[in-house]
């Protein structure tokens, strides 16, 4: 319905419009009905809907309704499956115009920066590429509904220790190329209704206040269109944040930060266009959320749990599997054991926590896979409840695999471990699984182990298990999707969208998380994830990219459609993938650039691209990647803008970050010239670089070094190589007096002088 | 000799006064006859006297005259021997009597951040206590013979490449703990006469003109009371330079610095105080050179060198001696192997580098301790004027190999590797050497490697090597000191003083070395060498402090004065430690400080006293060490002072960093209280934590989320250990309007009010 918005906003009153600028309570916008203004409904997301059932309390804190459970983020993401998301989305969106709820919050892009972080169970990657397509996608499928999203937490939110008094400090190119790209792609070309500022501070400033963050580069450079919402509870002080660009403050104020609003328009601390603007964002979407409104919809919760397990089914990573112990033959003695399965963990625990429609039952759906041929037992072998270690659970679980064929052992992070609002303090599975395992390997050679847990683990037990199924956070089908992996229904075919480290200290953020009082300070910049591990040669226990399957596939003939480029145009790289084993499989390809020689800082190498294709046994297919610009490029602080060094890059195209397959080289050139300022302070060799000053600085030396070959032989030193990092006015001190300080001054102006 | 100099100022001209304020020429300060103000040399140090023969050239790159050649800084801090360098600092101060020097400089106590740094062989450690007692020492020496030093690189000049242009961006705790440390006890403790300030900026400003390093923290904080130079063209602006307590600039600017300070002082940019307190600083000094000088003194050359081969002995480090194949015996067949035993390496390139006043032969020595049983064969093996293998030398190092009981192969880095004025680009030896050692320990297995280097190196080969010794830089006895130690003659009593990384991208500074174009952050922070390899628990080639010895030693009896103490007493330890071996040796005894558990991030533990100790077989001996304030504190930055946290600290006594052998706990208690500020954003964890806001944040959690035992249920989540995170201005937001703005207010007036 076209309505003239602008001309509603002239009606109303300086008190309606500071009132839309907070929430009516916990879950709703403020309506002005006079003026057919709704108030429309949010809840909690991402990986399902957590709607209230009844009024809204003041803290959000009541049961839920029912809906549909799906893998959490960080599962979602391991499946790199860009059409997946969508279907997730959708499948949401469904779920949230039957229940009358105009936007779901998230999807969630934060970066894993530490494997600690409580809250990386919603996040996707610990890279910025494959985070945000899969938020990009998701986003896309939830509005395909006509249902808004909340991409959130804008930004350099990656921990939950102290969220709301944290201060991030990092880099400008860190902030650019790993913690802002995250959501850039998916603001860009997914368009969310809304974003969510996050709680903490980034360097300085809170992310409620932060002009930079909300105006600057996502609504003026990145051209988001919606509003702004605050995490609950984010505001710090509601004008400033109005004025940075946060329209929407949740939950409501109690009419406080109306007041407010008001008494700065009075005061003239906020100009009313201000208001104004905000009110217009605000408004668009309402009216958008309203004109998409599905009356009585409903939707098919059997269809959506079948989704939900076809989709834990995608995300799922084999990450070991010694002698093929997987998957399963289907006969014999098989013990399942470890309280998991029986009490699944398939979701984690804060805002994002759902009331599932329905809940498969581990031990059932492994039963029905198995078929008539198995005899399945079941041992609990810890509990959940704590990390005692009890004899008799052990003793049980150790009888019953004494007498298997293979012992399947469910463990993982129980709930307690790992929830929004804290952090864990170690990456170690509770005391009595470990203990649990290494028990069962004294009586059982064949154990597989399936883990549930939200972020990597360490895995000191792992030399004990032939097989190793990560089951990450799966959704309220994950019991189904697990058996059909275990017995090879479906080959698995997730990869780990973050790196499994030895051990935490091996990780980069280990020296500075989570930080000293309120402020933490991300020292290891762009060096996030693989991006570390690769440049520090520093071993893995599972390397980003990581996945195994039941079949094999052969990479080949990669081609590039040219061999140098300039920077504004694209390439296309085609590369053959074949399935040479014997069942029907899923490959992950991925795509990564190097830039060969850098004057900056950079990564060994960068995911820029991705695609996962099904193949028959024997089946071929050539995969197209396109790139452009983005993917060579990196984030210039002195221009402000992304940019390509002109030099050979290399495409790597592999199956992990650690297991390259094949590669080109192109070699791109920049169409931008950034140009060098000279000064008194520049060196010889950056002088000797120019084209305009080799002759200069050759002929300088010579005069005040003589033939510099010979000069250094008293000092047993080769001067030719350290007189490059003299600067020019230091060589006034060593001419003697013969170069003078105003010879250096033309010579200076000469160099910057002409183009 | 009294004087007035307040008196002799009053009588200079302004044109008089600027002049002082730089060179004469490039060794010698202005004087000023009518005044009776003497000209004064300084020379290039530290590890001996590089004195230009004949007159000054504008560059002071012609020969030297003979000196003698200590061991580097490098080596000699591995004798981890306090006395030993006083006595070469008085040695130093007597050939700089000889040869009419009143100022040597040196010694450099730069920090070891990277193994790349091109003048790594000059400085001392990666570990600041450790450098600084060196540096100490070194002066006192030096400065007892009426000479006098400039520590130097001040400050933060931790590479070579682009010295003269790159900013050291740090923070304030690194730069305290870290990097002025190893400064601070050698000028308080042994009051150099001059400090010089280094080529690089600091956070942005250039040494030579940065108040902060020579004024405040230098001179105010510190007590500096003699005067800065500029190390040679490290003068950026004069007159600023000159405000920011750089009092002499070298070499001579040919006038233009002299003009540039008298048109300062007329324009009134310059007052002509600052001149004045500059001149008397340089005055002062001046006439304490001439007051000291000996007439007619002469050294004994001969004596300085046998002081050179025990300094060599006493430095060398025997890093590995399986199935003690040191020392050898003396007979049979021994093959030395290497150019290093023809052409050794025992000083670096650059400024440092001197004529020496002789030159051990390495393999004359050796037969000289070998005696008449043994037969030495000496191949060549490499040469050093480049990397190439050549097949032949190759050949006939095998065959001598092959013939004999044991292989000495001498192996390090060739001069062309390292030098002041550019680093390395990797850690490894030349590819011929280590093609070497490959193939020789294919025709033998008893291979001993002695190493001539002036910073760390990778060890690829070190399994084909049963002995390593790591000569170092050993200075112009170094043969003698090998040949003492290769045969018994002497223990090998040195211990490293920087930590060897397996390999390059281990070291701590590698992710931004040497950093990019003018910028080099320290991104590391305070966790450089083994506070880095301790935190990251990453294994290294061999730890800091680590040396074996031919006998072996006990550790036992630890003993503390005090269980409890508070910060501003003294802690006495008492260790014994016994020789338990056969033959008479020295141990370096190190004691750690861990603070179990801090606020602040803090390294694993701290090298806080050293001693080295000799004992002959059987006997025994009482180490006593004094601890103070200062070896349990950190640098607070918000109180600008060293500050201890209240708790328990572990003394860790040992052979190595890694090699802790007894231990003891002591409680230390702060006489410092430190204010917590309160504000709006405090977190409800900090505001328990508080005696005066305990109460306070139960009662209002408790009325805003009732129970908290079971709010969290519905979340999934341990509500309280998320709530301790909340800030007091949430908490208006989530009451739903009963906890006010005001009542937060008073409430955080409370507790920031009472005491």
């Amino acid at each position: 319905m076209d309505r003239n918005i602008k001309e509603i906003i002239s009606q109303m009153t300086l008190e309606e419009k500071a009132g839309m600028c907070s929430g009516l309570d916990f879950w709703h916008t403020k309506g002005v009905e006079r003026l057919g203004i709704p108030s429309i409904m949010v809840t909690d997301g991402p990986h399902g809907l957590r709607k209230q059932a009844g009024e809204s309390d003041h803290l959000g804190l009541n049961k839920s309704v029912p809906a549909t459970c799906f893998p959490s983020g960080a599962t979602l993401a391991c499946s790199w499956d860009k059409r997946l998301l969508e279907k997730v989305g959708v499948a949401l969106g469904e779920e949230c115009q039957a229940e009358d709820v105009s936007i779901i919050l998230g999807p969630a892009a934060n970066i894993k920066r530490s494997p600690l972080c409580g809250r990386n169970f919603e996040y996707f990657s610990e890279d910025p590429y494959l985070s945000s397509e899969m938020a990009k996608n998701h986003i896309k499928g939830v509005q395909s509904q006509g249902v808004g999203t909340s991409l959130k937490h804008f930004a350099v939110n990656n921990q939950e220790h102290r969220r709301l008094s944290v201060n991030s400090v990092l880099d400008e190119r860190a902030l650019r190329e790993i913690y802002l790209a995250s959501f850039e792609t998916a603001v860009k070309e997914a368009k969310p209704w809304t974003v969510m500022c996050a709680y903490n501070k980034v360097n300085g400033e809170y992310c409620s206040e932060n002009e930079s963050l909300l105006t600057s580069i996502l609504k003026k450079e990145w051209g988001h269109e919606g509003f702004v919402m605050s995490d609950w509870g984010a505001v710090n002080e509601r004008v400033s944040g109005l004025i940075a660009g946060l329209e929407l403050e949740m939950p409501s104020s109690n009419g406080l930060s109306d007041r407010k609003i008001v008494e700065g328009v009075k005061n003239k601390s906020l100009t009313e266009n201000i208001l104004d603007s905000a009110v217009e964002r605000l408004l668009k979407v309402i009216f958008k959320a309203v004109d998409n409104k599905k009356k009585n919809s409903v939707y098919d919760k059997e269809e959506h749990h079948k989704l939900a397990r076809k989709v834990a089914r995608e995300c799922m990573v084999l990450l070991k599997n010694e002698e093929n112990i997987l998957p399963l033959k289907k006969e014999g003695n098989i013990a399942i054991i470890g309280a998991f399965a029986k009490t699944p963990r398939y979701q984690g625990g804060g805002s994002s926590h759902i009331n599932p429609t329905k809940l498969d039952d581990v031990l059932e759906k492994i039963k029905e896979s198995a078929g008539i041929n198995c005899n399945i037992s079941y041992s609990e072998g810890f509990s959940l409840i704590n990390d005692d270690i009890y004899e008799n659970l052990v003793d049980q679980a150790k009888k019953a695999a004494s007498k298997s064929q293979v012992a399947v052992i469910f463990a993982g992070l129980p709930d307690r471990y790992e929830s929004e609002g804290y952090d864990r303090t170690h990456m170690r599975i509770p005391e009595n699984q470990i203990n649990l395992i290494e028990e069962i390997a004294k009586v059982q050679k064949n154990i597989v182990v399936v883990l549930s847990n939200g972020s990597p683990i360490e895995m000191p037990w792992i030399s004990n298990a032939r097989g190793v199924l990560e089951g990450y956070i799966g959704g309220q089908a994950a019991g189904g999707a697990i058996a059909d992996l275990l017995f090879g229904s479906f080959s698995p075919c997730g990869k780990l969208a973050e790196t499994f480290p030895r051990k935490l200290s091996d990780n980069p953020s280990y020296l500075n998380f989570p930080g000293e009082g309120d402020v933490v300070e991300y020292k290891e910049g762009l060096f996030v994830g693989y991006r570390y591990y690769d440049k520090k040669e520093l071993p893995t226990l599972f390397p980003f990219g990581h996945g195994l399957s039941y079949t094999s596939f052969e990479y080949s003939d990669i081609t590039v459609d040219k061999k140098e480029m300039v920077d504004n145009e694209t390439l296309n790289i085609k590369v053959k993938i074949k399935n040479t084993g014997m069942v029907t499989g899923k490959e992950i390809v991925q795509l990564y650039i190097k830039d060969v020689e850098s004057t900056v800082i950079r990564p060994e190498k960068e995911l820029r691209a991705f695609e996962k294709v099904e193949l028959k046994p024997g089946e071929e297919k050539i995969i197209t990647f396109i790139l452009g610009k983005r993917a060579f490029a990196y984030y210039n602080v002195e221009i402000k803008d992304w940019h390509v060094e002109s030099g050979d890059f290399e495409i790597l195209v592999g199956a992990s970050s650690k297991d390259i397959k094949i590669k080109e080289v192109v070699n791109v050139k920049s169409t931008v010239v950034i140009k060098k300022k000279f000064s008194r302070n520049s060196t010889l060799g950056d002088i000797m670089n120019d084209p305009n000053g080799e002759k200069m600085a050759a002929s300088l030396i010579k005069d005040i070094f003589g033939e510099e070959d010979e000069s250094g032989d008293d000092l047993g030193t080769d001067m030719s190589a350290m007189l490059k990092d003299f600067v020019l006015r230091s060589m006034v001190t060593f001419s003697g007096g013969r170069f003078t300080e105003e010879i250096m001054e033309s010579l200076v102006e000469k160099l910057n002088g002409r183009k």
